[in-house]
């Protein structure tokens, strides 16, 4: 598409006074699964982060990777054992998990980032001793729990210049190491950091009312409205626990917080910085 | 004009490559004259501005007014002479042009820069002796050459947050004050400020070939082509000493110098965030 | 007059309690009106200004300027409307207000601390939006009342080495520009500034008990006391207003407020360096 | 074994000078190959590296780890092609490579330091674009030469007071990850750092003489020596290229390099706090 | 003795965990009386103080000299006055105290622990007013009882790398010099510095339930037990005071106590660096 | 004697010029000897020297102490010997010269200089190594010839606030301590400082021409000249010394050396802030 000058320039003044909302604030990005499967998306998703860096917001990078994860565990044929659809993660497989997410998606992820023009160092839970977790069931194996998260290594970070790209990995005093929720260690780094906002990046629209027509889109939810939206089925199966760990966020100090799609390019840039929100923001009553 | 959400998005990123050349850079933008008349130019303009400031442009404004002090001296009754076509600057209409200059349009610059949401502080020669003047010509009153430029108290402000807005009359140890040329006191602070780029803004459309073919437009001149364009009378007139003014701000040491055409709706922005050059680009050789 | 060296170093020792005293406290001055007029009392009171500088004091300088206001409405014609003798300040006069105490007084005043050796910066309340202010009564026009200090560019600018000068008018957040009551101003950036003193300079010799009688000065005046000397028309006229603004200056965490008379030569010296307090001090009971 | 109070007071006391001569010095060590392979031993080692760092010095771990990158490809069942007995590193392997190195080795060696109280944060090469590389030879492959190294990354981890632990692959600007030899990278990190001394924790005694006699093992080497101790085989095959890199190290400005045992435990600590050498130190003559 | 290399780097490895405890924290130290006469126990507490400091901790060294002021005193042929066994201070001795204690033993102190490699600087509670005191007893002369500590030289010390060293004679507003009982301003100062211990070394095991019998050390005091300890004259004579003002360190907020035996050779390094206690910590209930 | 303010203010405002001259740059005062004696006098000194100290000048006070050193001698009924009229200066010397003028003079000033509301500290040529010695003639003993002066930490005392209070002995790496020439420390000192102006109190008027006439005063004496005054026997005896470490400081550095009448009260503020040379100014041709 070609664009005038003129046109160019009214768009980035368009963008002012959202750029003067975030300068200087804090916005955790969730990034993985569905969302992050197809390269030309991430490409672009790395490109947003970046622009936002220059123009003031101090974006953090928390990334899932399950789908690398299983593939891994395919190709050195380890066969997982299941309790309730849940796999089991023995020692074996937590070793598969630690080395995919902090050695390949986390450095893909920061390669990336680089190649866009900024700069970035990844982070897992264990470096600095970020997330401190427990077992969360003895029966599942090494599912951390966290016990706490010690956001210093990544204000460091950003102190430094440095853009963050955190892995979920967590750790506990003995060294153990845990597989942790992306989504939960997310909301759990925006809480304690004071995020102006936290954004999980999907592979759905938002919550739509009617999943079959995307102009039931809720753009806007209150935390009041939750508990009737799963009693609905608005609200339902994975989506449920991605909803949960947005209102913990909100509970724990986060401003606003997002779940938006992320299929569609540019996505983030268009959440932050015009006036059309895409997805579904959650707020408190 | 309507945009979709993808077209702003891809027109924001679009930008990160020039918002990444300047990111951190000094900017001197000389402006006044007829490209200073229309308000919501003016407007426009300073908008432009907060917004380099929030995508970590450092920009000085270093402003002129000859149209509003010809009101006020005419305002007053003050008939001047003039010699060889030059108004004689006595000490009454000194007061006038540091009244106007430093109290008038400065502080509406001033002003209209925070009304964008910018922070912004007005600055003159006098204010910590920025500009050290001593007499031209004994018949031209205090109209003034610098001596000396002291950039320390702009760096101040910038260090501090601020925009700096500077009117450019000068003073002497013994105080007196001069009327000192806004194109030239622009040249001689971006050369102080080792600025990434100096750019005019004029009410012409650049340096034509054929003054009556807006097709004709040279986008990049070199000093070693500028005398033979000013024996081919392409450049003539007061953009003689316009031009003077940015090849003497290559010289000392600006990176970059433009002329461009003020009456253009941001053509400030698009001139440093769009690969569109407006207006004409010198360069050394 | 001809002192010995062992006068002058004596003289030099005897201030060294009150140097120590003041050393790194902040002293807002208000200076204006008939204190203003005489050219040699400016000099030496600019003089002492640096000199107060030098010796660790932080000193702020809040002034006025109605009488070159008035001068330059008459010069370009103006005719006034007054209601109960209070001028209607319209578009036009605002103008010229911002005008001369931002361009002409605020600056003459930088200019002067400057020949004496000082680093001055000028400031008016629409320079980093200092002063927000809003209209006080729909038939006067631009008169406006303070809605809030933002004293932080005082402080950058005295975090930077220079002494600030500020001339009082506001802005509100739509541009409109505001004549303030300079006393009124100083007494609340004095309060906001948390300042060791508030010295207004005047052209009376402080309070006299009576008027006819410089032998009857009130040497301190407390806050109780006031109400009385109102009653008995010790404190008339233009002096009301004035001692208004000690009182409040006091209740909003000023320690010490003086009225002094700004007639003597040096009298900011004297007040402040020796014991001999020139003019009336108001204290808290 | 049993020591007194006053035994193991007498050896903290003898500790002092070396403590005193390393005291704010860089120490990088590379660690890795079969000096790295039992739990106890690495156990020690980053004990040693908690102590040292404890008693100022600033280390910098740089690691290899080519036996868990054979162990993975075989259980991917990788079958790699080989040229002059050098693996060719396919897009494939140059995956495990990163999986294995940044994810695997690196979070290990970090969690382990951080079990014996110290505060470490694991970087790539790709993180900060620390390590820039090229295509050494086109028939082996992603196996990189370095270009450039960039130690920012490093001295802001140390300055942020982490233990900084390095994984040595490289990045190009298009985003290529490559596999760099880490006894180079640590030569050349050590280099560009101005390191106090580059210590290569290997499982031999140091160069030995003759190779069947732990007794000839030479304590010091000049460089001017090593050309005839390759002539004379007593330097050979996987050795000669250790000892280029420490020749290189010496070149480019490091003070002291060591080749030690990492069999013997605490050798690190052995070679750094007491006056045993153990092993070889190489330098200018 | 002889060690082995292995056993150096052991017993290295071993202080790991004090010196993590001790990392950053202040220890004072009161050295004074008979555990100050033996030159070579005097150098190797220097050293064990360096030590301390190279391995971060923050070592505060307050003396007396009582022993050296006898000398200095007999010296000179003073002749002094007793009441109940006190001598009476008079102008003359305070003179020699303040001269024994700031310029001989206190400058001794510090060229001893520059020769072994530390950086210190002498203070007395002169300088900087650092105890500031009054008149105890009439009687007694100038015998000083302590009005207040300011510890910012102190700080300001470390702050800039130096070991501190007290001597501890005090002063007044009009000048006058006091002599100060060195283990009630060790007290104070650790009081009001916060420091993790106070450690007086001191010419006696410790406290020994039978003073007979060294088996009968008592390891640890609670607060509570000191009341019993007194009345079953296990703690008497030079030793009450002593005590008492530990139990006041320990109520002004110093973390732990002890009084240690300064006549075995590196009993500080033992007491800090070691699992072995020697002599007698006082701990609150 | 009476002033009027106005006199005060006047005599304050005529020393503007002096204190902005010598505002932030450094005075080294050497101070000893029959300057040193009348109490009154000191006192005066010490009240200048606070005042320059919160006029923006860094004083740093050198003094000896000869005098009180022999009494001290004589109080313990130490017989020295001399050879060709020098004192022997063995180790009880010694010890007496380090207690005395660090302990008592260096003190006294120091708790004189706290009296009169200035923060200082006192530093002895031990004190952070300051000052490194060697033995100057073996007869002799401990008399020693400057090393190296370390003027780090008279720095480390001026931006933490104080004022150092230099006592001039010295100390090899081996512990001995030596007595140092107060003139040539404090020349060294300056020296080592680049300090603006070295001033020696003395108890002349300064060189005279006929030392019998006062009115012979040369207040000006270019370093060309002195041998020449040398040769007429205008500077003779301990004036000669005096007069090379004036030439010599110049050599190294000091901007103006002074040698001033310290019998004279305020001498000290007299040549600093008034245009009334006292004494003789010692300057490069």
């Amino acid at each position: 598409m070609e664009y005038s000058n003129a046109e160019r320039a009214s768009i980035l003044v368009q963008a002012l006074p959202y750029i003067q909302n975030y300068n200087g604030k804090i916005i955790v990005v969730k990034y993985g699964g569905n969302a992050m499967v197809e390269n030309q998306l991430i490409d672009s998703t790395m490109r947003d982060i970046v622009l936002l860096t220059l123009i003031g917001v101090k974006v953090v990078l928390v990334h899932g990777g399950g789908i690398e994860i299983n593939q891994t565990l395919k190709a050195i044929g380890k066969k997982s054992e299941f309790i309730n659809g849940l796999r089991v993660t023995d020692q074996e497989t937590i070793r598969v998990v630690q080395m995919v997410l902090a050695g390949k998606v986390n450095k893909d992820l920061v390669n990336l980032i680089q190649s866009k023009g900024g700069k970035a160092i990844g982070l897992s839970g264990i470096d600095g001793s970020m997330i401190e977790a427990k077992i969360k069931n003895q029966d599942l194996g090494y599912v951390g729990e966290i016990e706490k998260v010690n956001v210093n290594p990544i204000l460091d970070m950003i102190d430094k210049g440095y853009i963050p790209v955190v892995s979920t990995i967590g750790r506990d005093q003995e060294g153990n190491i845990y597989n942790i929720n992306a989504d939960t260690a997310a909301a759990k780094i925006a809480g304690e950091l004071g995020a102006e906002s936290l954004i999980t990046m999907t592979d759905i629209a938002g919550i739509l009312y009617d999943q079959n027509d995307p102009e039931t889109l809720l753009s806007v939810v209150k935390l009041s409205q939750i508990d009737q939206l799963i009693a609905d089925q608005v609200i339902t199966g994975g989506m449920i626990p991605k909803v949960e760990c947005s209102t913990n966020a909100l509970k724990w100090g986060v401003k606003r917080v997002f779940i938006i799609d992320g299929r569609i390019p540019h996505s983030l840039l268009i959440e932050t910085l015009t006036d059309a929100g895409i997805g579904t923001m959650f707020i408190k009553d």
